[in-house]
Protein backbone atom coordinates (compact mmCIF):
# COMPACT_ATOMS: atom_id res chain seq x y z
CA UNK A 1 0.00 0.00 0.00
CA UNK A 2 1.34 3.22 -0.83
CA UNK A 3 0.12 5.61 1.99
CA UNK A 4 1.93 8.52 0.21
CA UNK A 5 -1.22 8.90 -1.80
CA UNK A 6 -3.69 8.99 0.55
CA UNK A 7 -1.72 11.06 2.84
CA UNK A 8 -3.78 14.00 1.87
CA UNK A 9 -7.37 12.40 2.05
CA UNK A 10 -7.01 10.32 5.46
CA UNK A 11 -5.94 11.25 9.16
CA UNK A 12 -5.23 10.28 12.93
CA UNK A 13 -7.49 6.80 14.46
CA UNK A 14 -8.88 6.59 11.10
CA UNK A 15 -6.02 6.38 8.97
CA UNK A 16 -4.98 3.48 11.27
CA UNK A 17 -8.04 1.72 10.53
CA UNK A 18 -8.37 2.27 6.98
CA UNK A 19 -4.68 0.87 6.48
CA UNK A 20 -5.65 -2.17 8.10
CA UNK A 21 -8.64 -2.68 6.14
CA UNK A 22 -6.78 -2.14 2.66
CA UNK A 23 -3.97 -4.47 3.38
CA UNK A 24 -6.60 -7.15 3.74
CA UNK A 25 -8.03 -5.98 0.40
CA UNK A 26 -4.46 -6.43 -1.34
CA UNK A 27 -4.57 -9.90 1.09
CA UNK A 28 -7.81 -10.77 -0.83
CA UNK A 29 -6.69 -9.40 -4.31
CA UNK A 30 -3.55 -11.48 -4.27
CA UNK A 31 -5.80 -14.58 -3.33
CA UNK A 32 -7.91 -14.00 -6.54
CA UNK A 33 -5.32 -13.69 -8.79
CA UNK A 34 -3.58 -16.64 -7.67
CA UNK A 35 -7.00 -18.65 -7.90
CA UNK A 36 -7.23 -17.48 -11.40
CA UNK A 37 -3.76 -18.28 -12.28
CA UNK A 38 -3.70 -21.69 -10.88
CA UNK A 39 -7.59 -22.25 -12.50
CA UNK A 40 -6.30 -21.18 -16.28
CA UNK A 41 -3.06 -23.26 -15.33
CA UNK A 42 -5.23 -26.50 -14.07
CA UNK A 43 -7.30 -26.35 -17.44
CA UNK A 44 -4.55 -25.79 -20.04
CA UNK A 45 -2.31 -28.47 -18.48
CA UNK A 46 -5.19 -30.74 -17.63
CA UNK A 47 -4.05 -30.55 -13.68
CA UNK A 48 -6.93 -32.39 -11.83
CA UNK A 49 -5.29 -31.58 -8.49
CA UNK A 50 -4.85 -28.10 -8.63
CA UNK A 51 -8.38 -27.69 -10.11
CA UNK A 52 -9.10 -29.38 -6.82
CA UNK A 53 -6.67 -26.98 -4.84
CA UNK A 54 -8.96 -24.03 -6.59
CA UNK A 55 -11.94 -25.24 -5.67
CA UNK A 56 -10.83 -26.19 -1.80
CA UNK A 57 -9.56 -22.66 -1.49
CA UNK A 58 -11.92 -20.71 -2.72
CA UNK A 59 -13.34 -20.09 1.15
CA UNK A 60 -10.66 -18.31 2.20
CA UNK A 61 -11.67 -15.34 -0.18
CA UNK A 62 -15.43 -15.49 0.86
CA UNK A 63 -14.03 -15.47 4.66
CA UNK A 64 -11.67 -12.38 3.86
CA UNK A 65 -14.63 -10.55 1.73
CA UNK A 66 -16.94 -10.93 4.98
CA UNK A 67 -14.22 -9.69 7.48
CA UNK A 68 -13.46 -6.44 5.34
CA UNK A 69 -16.98 -5.93 5.22
CA UNK A 70 -17.71 -6.13 8.69
CA UNK A 71 -14.16 -3.89 9.29
CA UNK A 72 -15.99 -1.28 6.89
CA UNK A 73 -19.20 -1.01 8.67
CA UNK A 74 -17.64 -0.81 12.35
CA UNK A 75 -15.31 1.83 10.83
CA UNK A 76 -18.00 4.07 9.51
CA UNK A 77 -19.54 3.47 13.14
CA UNK A 78 -17.17 4.14 15.06
CA UNK A 79 -15.54 7.09 13.33
CA UNK A 80 -17.86 8.68 11.14
CA UNK A 81 -15.91 9.64 8.24
CA UNK A 82 -16.44 12.74 6.31
CA UNK A 83 -17.20 12.81 2.57
CA UNK A 84 -14.00 11.61 0.92
CA UNK A 85 -13.54 9.11 3.58
CA UNK A 86 -16.31 7.45 3.46
CA UNK A 87 -16.65 7.25 -0.26
CA UNK A 88 -13.10 5.40 0.16
CA UNK A 89 -14.60 2.90 2.38
CA UNK A 90 -17.62 2.73 0.09
CA UNK A 91 -15.53 1.87 -2.86
CA UNK A 92 -13.40 -0.79 -0.49
CA UNK A 93 -17.35 -2.00 0.35
CA UNK A 94 -18.13 -2.26 -3.38
CA UNK A 95 -14.50 -3.47 -4.69
CA UNK A 96 -14.82 -6.66 -2.35
CA UNK A 97 -17.39 -7.46 -3.44
CA UNK A 98 -16.57 -7.74 -6.98
CA UNK A 99 -13.78 -9.74 -5.89
CA UNK A 100 -15.62 -12.28 -3.87
CA UNK A 101 -17.22 -12.87 -7.15
CA UNK A 102 -14.37 -13.27 -9.69
CA UNK A 103 -13.29 -15.34 -7.13
CA UNK A 104 -16.29 -17.45 -7.36
CA UNK A 105 -15.25 -17.51 -11.48
CA UNK A 106 -12.04 -18.56 -11.16
CA UNK A 107 -13.59 -21.81 -9.04
CA UNK A 108 -16.10 -22.28 -12.29
CA UNK A 109 -13.17 -22.36 -14.18
CA UNK A 110 -10.96 -24.76 -12.47
CA UNK A 111 -14.01 -27.42 -12.93
CA UNK A 112 -13.47 -27.44 -16.69
CA UNK A 113 -10.04 -29.04 -15.82
CA UNK A 114 -11.64 -31.66 -14.36
CA UNK A 115 -12.90 -32.74 -17.63
CA UNK A 116 -12.22 -35.29 -20.47
CA UNK A 117 -11.02 -33.10 -23.86
CA UNK A 118 -9.45 -34.76 -26.83
CA UNK A 119 -6.23 -33.37 -27.96
CA UNK A 120 -7.88 -31.18 -30.81
CA UNK A 121 -10.22 -29.87 -28.85
CA UNK A 122 -6.99 -29.13 -26.06
CA UNK A 123 -6.14 -26.37 -29.01
CA UNK A 124 -9.18 -23.98 -27.84
CA UNK A 125 -7.94 -24.54 -24.37
CA UNK A 126 -5.01 -22.83 -25.15
CA UNK A 127 -6.88 -20.14 -26.68
CA UNK A 128 -9.06 -20.16 -23.47
CA UNK A 129 -5.83 -19.86 -21.36
CA UNK A 130 -4.47 -16.50 -23.48
CA UNK A 131 -7.77 -14.74 -23.16
CA UNK A 132 -7.28 -15.57 -19.46
CA UNK A 133 -3.73 -14.78 -18.99
CA UNK A 134 -4.48 -10.96 -20.61
CA UNK A 135 -7.72 -10.71 -18.31
CA UNK A 136 -5.81 -11.72 -15.44
CA UNK A 137 -3.48 -8.80 -16.46
CA UNK A 138 -5.99 -6.77 -16.49
CA UNK A 139 -7.25 -7.41 -12.96
CA UNK A 140 -3.94 -7.07 -11.59
CA UNK A 141 -3.33 -3.43 -13.12
CA UNK A 142 -7.17 -2.49 -11.79
CA UNK A 143 -5.88 -3.89 -8.24
CA UNK A 144 -2.72 -1.67 -8.79
CA UNK A 145 -4.68 1.26 -9.77
CA UNK A 146 -6.83 0.36 -6.57
CA UNK A 147 -3.76 0.01 -4.46
CA UNK A 148 -2.84 3.74 -5.80
CA UNK A 149 -5.80 5.30 -5.71
CA UNK A 150 -4.43 6.56 -9.70
CA UNK A 151 -7.37 7.94 -11.22
CA UNK A 152 -5.36 8.15 -14.79
CA UNK A 153 -4.18 4.64 -14.94
CA UNK A 154 -7.89 3.40 -13.73
CA UNK A 155 -9.51 5.67 -16.78
CA UNK A 156 -6.49 4.39 -19.37
CA UNK A 157 -7.15 0.25 -17.96
CA UNK A 158 -10.61 1.11 -17.93
CA UNK A 159 -10.96 1.65 -21.47
CA UNK A 160 -8.51 -1.08 -22.60
CA UNK A 161 -11.04 -3.80 -21.59
CA UNK A 162 -12.62 -3.26 -25.30
CA UNK A 163 -9.37 -5.71 -26.46
CA UNK A 164 -10.59 -8.21 -24.25
CA UNK A 165 -13.93 -7.94 -25.59
CA UNK A 166 -12.66 -8.31 -29.08
CA UNK A 167 -10.66 -11.15 -28.09
CA UNK A 168 -13.39 -12.55 -26.17
CA UNK A 169 -15.88 -12.45 -29.10
CA UNK A 170 -13.14 -14.40 -31.69
CA UNK A 171 -12.73 -17.23 -29.26
CA UNK A 172 -16.46 -17.53 -28.84
CA UNK A 173 -17.13 -17.45 -32.53
CA UNK A 174 -14.20 -19.87 -33.32
CA UNK A 175 -16.12 -22.30 -30.31
CA UNK A 176 -19.29 -21.77 -32.23
CA UNK A 177 -17.86 -23.38 -35.83
CA UNK A 178 -16.40 -25.99 -33.60
CA UNK A 179 -19.77 -27.27 -32.13
CA UNK A 180 -21.00 -27.19 -36.34
CA UNK A 181 -18.19 -28.90 -37.41
CA UNK A 182 -18.90 -31.41 -34.74
CA UNK A 183 -21.82 -31.61 -32.86
CA UNK A 184 -20.81 -34.46 -30.65
CA UNK A 185 -18.38 -32.26 -29.40
CA UNK A 186 -21.21 -29.69 -28.19
CA UNK A 187 -21.49 -30.94 -24.21
CA UNK A 188 -17.23 -30.52 -23.97
CA UNK A 189 -17.32 -26.90 -26.19
CA UNK A 190 -19.78 -25.45 -23.94
CA UNK A 191 -17.98 -26.09 -20.79
CA UNK A 192 -15.32 -23.72 -22.74
CA UNK A 193 -17.73 -21.26 -23.40
CA UNK A 194 -18.85 -21.03 -20.03
CA UNK A 195 -15.30 -20.27 -19.23
CA UNK A 196 -14.91 -17.92 -21.55
CA UNK A 197 -18.09 -16.10 -20.46
CA UNK A 198 -16.62 -16.41 -16.75
CA UNK A 199 -13.21 -14.43 -18.02
CA UNK A 200 -15.56 -12.00 -19.72
CA UNK A 201 -16.79 -11.62 -16.45
CA UNK A 202 -13.88 -11.03 -14.82
CA UNK A 203 -12.92 -8.30 -17.06
CA UNK A 204 -15.88 -6.44 -16.62
CA UNK A 205 -15.76 -6.66 -12.70
CA UNK A 206 -12.24 -5.57 -12.87
CA UNK A 207 -13.76 -3.05 -14.99
CA UNK A 208 -15.97 -2.10 -12.28
CA UNK A 209 -12.84 -1.89 -9.79
CA UNK A 210 -11.37 0.81 -11.62
CA UNK A 211 -14.52 2.12 -11.40
CA UNK A 212 -14.49 2.44 -7.64
CA UNK A 213 -11.11 4.27 -7.85
CA UNK A 214 -12.65 7.26 -9.92
CA UNK A 215 -15.31 7.53 -7.43
CA UNK A 216 -13.23 7.67 -5.04
CA UNK A 217 -10.83 10.71 -6.15
CA UNK A 218 -13.52 12.53 -8.36
CA UNK A 219 -16.60 11.44 -6.55
CA UNK A 220 -18.19 10.87 -9.63
CA UNK A 221 -20.07 7.27 -10.42
CA UNK A 222 -18.79 7.03 -13.95
CA UNK A 223 -20.55 3.12 -14.67
CA UNK A 224 -22.43 4.83 -17.43
CA UNK A 225 -20.12 7.64 -18.78
CA UNK A 226 -18.35 7.89 -22.33
CA UNK A 227 -14.46 7.52 -22.07
CA UNK A 228 -14.49 11.61 -23.11
CA UNK A 229 -16.97 12.07 -20.13
CA UNK A 230 -14.40 10.36 -17.81
CA UNK A 231 -11.47 12.12 -18.96
CA UNK A 232 -13.14 15.43 -18.70
CA UNK A 233 -14.23 15.09 -15.37
CA UNK B 1 -43.64 1.01 1.90
CA UNK B 2 -44.69 -0.89 5.28
CA UNK B 3 -43.32 1.70 8.10
CA UNK B 4 -44.07 -0.78 11.01
CA UNK B 5 -41.95 -2.93 10.76
CA UNK B 6 -38.87 -0.12 10.43
CA UNK B 7 -40.57 1.88 13.28
CA UNK B 8 -38.45 0.19 15.84
CA UNK B 9 -35.06 0.22 13.61
CA UNK B 10 -35.34 4.06 12.83
CA UNK B 11 -35.92 7.71 14.36
CA UNK B 12 -36.41 11.24 13.88
CA UNK B 13 -34.78 13.09 10.78
CA UNK B 14 -33.17 9.89 10.13
CA UNK B 15 -36.37 8.24 9.43
CA UNK B 16 -37.61 10.77 7.06
CA UNK B 17 -34.05 10.45 4.85
CA UNK B 18 -34.49 6.69 4.79
CA UNK B 19 -38.19 6.31 3.80
CA UNK B 20 -37.55 8.46 0.22
CA UNK B 21 -34.74 6.66 -0.09
CA UNK B 22 -36.50 2.88 0.47
CA UNK B 23 -39.30 5.02 -2.08
CA UNK B 24 -36.80 5.25 -4.49
CA UNK B 25 -35.47 1.90 -3.90
CA UNK B 26 -39.15 0.24 -4.67
CA UNK B 27 -39.52 2.36 -7.66
CA UNK B 28 -36.27 1.35 -9.31
CA UNK B 29 -37.33 -2.59 -8.28
CA UNK B 30 -40.59 -1.50 -10.20
CA UNK B 31 -38.97 -0.48 -12.96
CA UNK B 32 -36.58 -3.20 -13.29
CA UNK B 33 -39.48 -5.79 -12.51
CA UNK B 34 -41.29 -4.24 -15.79
CA UNK B 35 -38.15 -3.93 -17.89
CA UNK B 36 -38.14 -8.62 -17.53
CA UNK B 37 -41.23 -8.86 -18.02
CA UNK B 38 -41.25 -6.58 -20.97
CA UNK B 39 -38.39 -8.23 -22.22
CA UNK B 40 -39.81 -11.75 -22.17
CA UNK B 41 -43.18 -10.76 -23.64
CA UNK B 42 -40.98 -9.28 -26.46
CA UNK B 43 -39.16 -12.51 -26.93
CA UNK B 44 -42.13 -14.78 -26.92
CA UNK B 45 -44.64 -12.64 -29.24
CA UNK B 46 -41.05 -11.55 -31.08
CA UNK B 47 -41.96 -7.74 -30.38
CA UNK B 48 -39.37 -5.94 -31.93
CA UNK B 49 -40.54 -2.28 -30.95
CA UNK B 50 -41.28 -3.63 -27.07
CA UNK B 51 -38.23 -5.39 -27.69
CA UNK B 52 -36.49 -1.41 -28.38
CA UNK B 53 -38.24 0.08 -25.78
CA UNK B 54 -36.34 -2.11 -23.43
CA UNK B 55 -32.91 -1.16 -24.81
CA UNK B 56 -34.00 2.64 -24.88
CA UNK B 57 -35.06 2.58 -20.96
CA UNK B 58 -32.38 0.98 -19.05
CA UNK B 59 -31.27 4.47 -18.75
CA UNK B 60 -33.82 5.47 -16.29
CA UNK B 61 -33.00 2.76 -13.65
CA UNK B 62 -29.05 3.87 -14.21
CA UNK B 63 -29.65 7.30 -13.27
CA UNK B 64 -31.83 5.92 -10.19
CA UNK B 65 -29.03 3.44 -8.91
CA UNK B 66 -26.74 6.49 -9.13
CA UNK B 67 -29.11 8.91 -7.12
CA UNK B 68 -29.79 6.78 -4.44
CA UNK B 69 -26.32 5.87 -4.20
CA UNK B 70 -25.39 9.40 -3.50
CA UNK B 71 -28.57 9.94 -1.77
CA UNK B 72 -26.97 6.76 0.59
CA UNK B 73 -23.51 8.30 0.80
CA UNK B 74 -25.07 11.75 2.18
CA UNK B 75 -26.96 10.09 4.42
CA UNK B 76 -24.26 8.62 6.26
CA UNK B 77 -21.97 11.48 6.48
CA UNK B 78 -24.83 13.67 7.76
CA UNK B 79 -26.95 11.37 9.92
CA UNK B 80 -23.60 8.94 11.41
CA UNK B 81 -26.26 6.33 11.92
CA UNK B 82 -25.72 3.77 14.67
CA UNK B 83 -24.98 0.21 14.05
CA UNK B 84 -28.33 -1.29 12.45
CA UNK B 85 -29.44 1.68 10.97
CA UNK B 86 -25.89 1.93 9.05
CA UNK B 87 -26.71 -1.87 8.09
CA UNK B 88 -29.85 -0.76 6.24
CA UNK B 89 -28.03 1.87 4.56
CA UNK B 90 -25.49 -0.48 3.55
CA UNK B 91 -28.33 -3.09 2.28
CA UNK B 92 -29.73 -0.52 0.37
CA UNK B 93 -26.02 0.10 -1.42
CA UNK B 94 -25.84 -3.29 -2.16
CA UNK B 95 -29.32 -3.75 -3.36
CA UNK B 96 -29.65 -1.18 -5.82
CA UNK B 97 -26.34 -2.35 -7.40
CA UNK B 98 -28.13 -5.89 -7.91
CA UNK B 99 -31.49 -3.78 -9.22
CA UNK B 100 -28.91 -1.94 -12.01
CA UNK B 101 -26.77 -5.46 -13.27
CA UNK B 102 -30.70 -7.20 -13.29
CA UNK B 103 -31.55 -4.37 -15.53
CA UNK B 104 -28.88 -4.81 -17.59
CA UNK B 105 -29.83 -8.68 -17.78
CA UNK B 106 -32.90 -7.83 -19.03
CA UNK B 107 -31.51 -5.77 -21.77
CA UNK B 108 -29.92 -8.66 -22.83
CA UNK B 109 -32.45 -11.00 -23.04
CA UNK B 110 -34.71 -8.11 -24.87
CA UNK B 111 -32.11 -8.33 -27.65
CA UNK B 112 -32.89 -11.80 -28.42
CA UNK B 113 -36.48 -10.50 -29.71
CA UNK B 114 -34.21 -8.76 -32.43
CA UNK B 115 -33.14 -11.75 -33.94
CA UNK B 116 -35.27 -14.18 -36.48
CA UNK B 117 -36.15 -17.86 -35.31
CA UNK B 118 -38.40 -20.50 -37.14
CA UNK B 119 -41.19 -21.99 -35.81
CA UNK B 120 -39.88 -24.86 -34.02
CA UNK B 121 -37.19 -22.83 -32.12
CA UNK B 122 -40.70 -20.56 -31.09
CA UNK B 123 -41.01 -23.61 -29.18
CA UNK B 124 -38.05 -22.72 -27.00
CA UNK B 125 -38.58 -19.57 -26.67
CA UNK B 126 -41.90 -20.34 -24.93
CA UNK B 127 -40.02 -22.54 -22.20
CA UNK B 128 -37.38 -19.49 -21.73
CA UNK B 129 -40.50 -17.44 -21.41
CA UNK B 130 -41.79 -20.18 -18.58
CA UNK B 131 -38.23 -19.86 -16.91
CA UNK B 132 -38.59 -16.38 -17.54
CA UNK B 133 -42.07 -16.07 -15.42
CA UNK B 134 -40.45 -17.94 -12.49
CA UNK B 135 -37.61 -15.51 -12.05
CA UNK B 136 -39.81 -12.75 -12.38
CA UNK B 137 -41.91 -13.84 -9.70
CA UNK B 138 -38.59 -14.88 -7.57
CA UNK B 139 -37.54 -11.35 -7.90
CA UNK B 140 -40.79 -9.63 -7.05
CA UNK B 141 -40.83 -11.80 -3.69
CA UNK B 142 -37.64 -10.58 -2.73
CA UNK B 143 -38.57 -7.12 -3.26
CA UNK B 144 -41.63 -7.85 -1.04
CA UNK B 145 -39.27 -9.09 1.84
CA UNK B 146 -36.46 -6.35 1.01
CA UNK B 147 -40.09 -3.68 1.33
CA UNK B 148 -41.37 -5.33 4.23
CA UNK B 149 -37.85 -6.31 5.93
CA UNK B 150 -39.23 -10.09 6.51
CA UNK B 151 -36.41 -12.27 7.18
CA UNK B 152 -38.60 -15.43 7.46
CA UNK B 153 -40.04 -14.53 3.95
CA UNK B 154 -36.20 -13.72 2.81
CA UNK B 155 -35.00 -16.97 4.02
CA UNK B 156 -37.85 -19.15 2.68
CA UNK B 157 -37.38 -17.25 -0.83
CA UNK B 158 -33.64 -17.63 -0.30
CA UNK B 159 -33.81 -21.82 -0.38
CA UNK B 160 -36.65 -21.74 -3.29
CA UNK B 161 -33.60 -20.67 -5.74
CA UNK B 162 -32.74 -24.33 -6.04
CA UNK B 163 -36.63 -24.91 -7.93
CA UNK B 164 -35.06 -22.39 -10.72
CA UNK B 165 -31.51 -24.00 -10.95
CA UNK B 166 -33.29 -26.77 -11.61
CA UNK B 167 -35.51 -25.94 -14.40
CA UNK B 168 -32.66 -23.78 -15.94
CA UNK B 169 -30.73 -27.11 -16.12
CA UNK B 170 -33.50 -28.80 -17.59
CA UNK B 171 -33.95 -26.12 -20.66
CA UNK B 172 -30.00 -26.01 -20.91
CA UNK B 173 -29.86 -29.62 -21.28
CA UNK B 174 -32.69 -29.25 -24.00
CA UNK B 175 -31.12 -26.55 -25.63
CA UNK B 176 -27.90 -28.59 -26.29
CA UNK B 177 -29.94 -31.86 -27.35
CA UNK B 178 -31.62 -29.13 -29.94
CA UNK B 179 -28.32 -27.61 -31.29
CA UNK B 180 -26.96 -31.35 -31.74
CA UNK B 181 -29.47 -32.46 -33.82
CA UNK B 182 -29.60 -29.04 -35.96
CA UNK B 183 -26.06 -27.58 -35.76
CA UNK B 184 -26.95 -25.43 -38.37
CA UNK B 185 -29.39 -23.64 -35.25
CA UNK B 186 -26.60 -23.31 -33.15
CA UNK B 187 -26.08 -19.25 -33.79
CA UNK B 188 -29.71 -18.74 -32.77
CA UNK B 189 -29.35 -21.37 -29.95
CA UNK B 190 -27.10 -19.76 -28.28
CA UNK B 191 -28.62 -16.50 -28.08
CA UNK B 192 -31.22 -18.76 -26.13
CA UNK B 193 -28.68 -20.35 -24.13
CA UNK B 194 -27.78 -16.55 -22.96
CA UNK B 195 -30.66 -15.74 -21.80
CA UNK B 196 -31.31 -18.48 -20.10
CA UNK B 197 -27.64 -17.44 -18.30
CA UNK B 198 -29.34 -14.15 -17.59
CA UNK B 199 -32.26 -15.58 -16.36
CA UNK B 200 -30.34 -18.12 -14.30
CA UNK B 201 -28.24 -14.72 -13.00
CA UNK B 202 -31.13 -12.76 -12.00
CA UNK B 203 -32.22 -15.37 -10.18
CA UNK B 204 -29.07 -15.14 -7.90
CA UNK B 205 -28.82 -11.76 -7.78
CA UNK B 206 -32.89 -11.66 -6.67
CA UNK B 207 -31.24 -14.22 -3.86
CA UNK B 208 -28.64 -11.52 -2.67
CA UNK B 209 -31.38 -8.82 -2.37
CA UNK B 210 -32.55 -11.80 0.27
CA UNK B 211 -29.19 -11.92 1.89
CA UNK B 212 -29.23 -7.98 2.81
CA UNK B 213 -33.04 -8.22 4.38
CA UNK B 214 -31.21 -11.11 6.51
CA UNK B 215 -27.94 -9.05 6.91
CA UNK B 216 -29.56 -6.26 7.84
CA UNK B 217 -32.20 -8.31 10.33
CA UNK B 218 -29.54 -10.47 12.17
CA UNK B 219 -26.42 -8.12 11.63
CA UNK B 220 -25.00 -11.88 9.82
CA UNK B 221 -23.67 -12.20 6.11
CA UNK B 222 -25.47 -15.38 5.40
CA UNK B 223 -23.99 -15.43 1.78
CA UNK B 224 -21.76 -18.85 2.65
CA UNK B 225 -24.27 -20.25 4.96
CA UNK B 226 -26.40 -23.57 4.42
CA UNK B 227 -30.09 -23.05 4.81
CA UNK B 228 -30.08 -24.66 7.90
CA UNK B 229 -27.07 -22.72 9.35
CA UNK B 230 -29.26 -19.15 8.52
CA UNK B 231 -32.44 -20.87 9.99
CA UNK B 232 -30.72 -21.27 13.58
CA UNK B 233 -29.79 -17.75 13.19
Amino acid sequence: MNSLNLGRHISGQFNEDLERVLNLVMQMGGLVEKQLSDALTAVVESDQEMAKAVLSNDYQINALEVNIDDECTRIIAKRQPAAGDLRLIMAIVKTIADLERIGDEAEKIARVALEDFSSRQKDLLTNLDNLGRRVLEFLQLSLDAFARMDVETAIKIHSSDEKIDREYEALMRQLMTYMMEDPRSIPQIMSVIWSARALERIGDRSQNICEYVIYFVKGKVVRHMTLEDMKNL
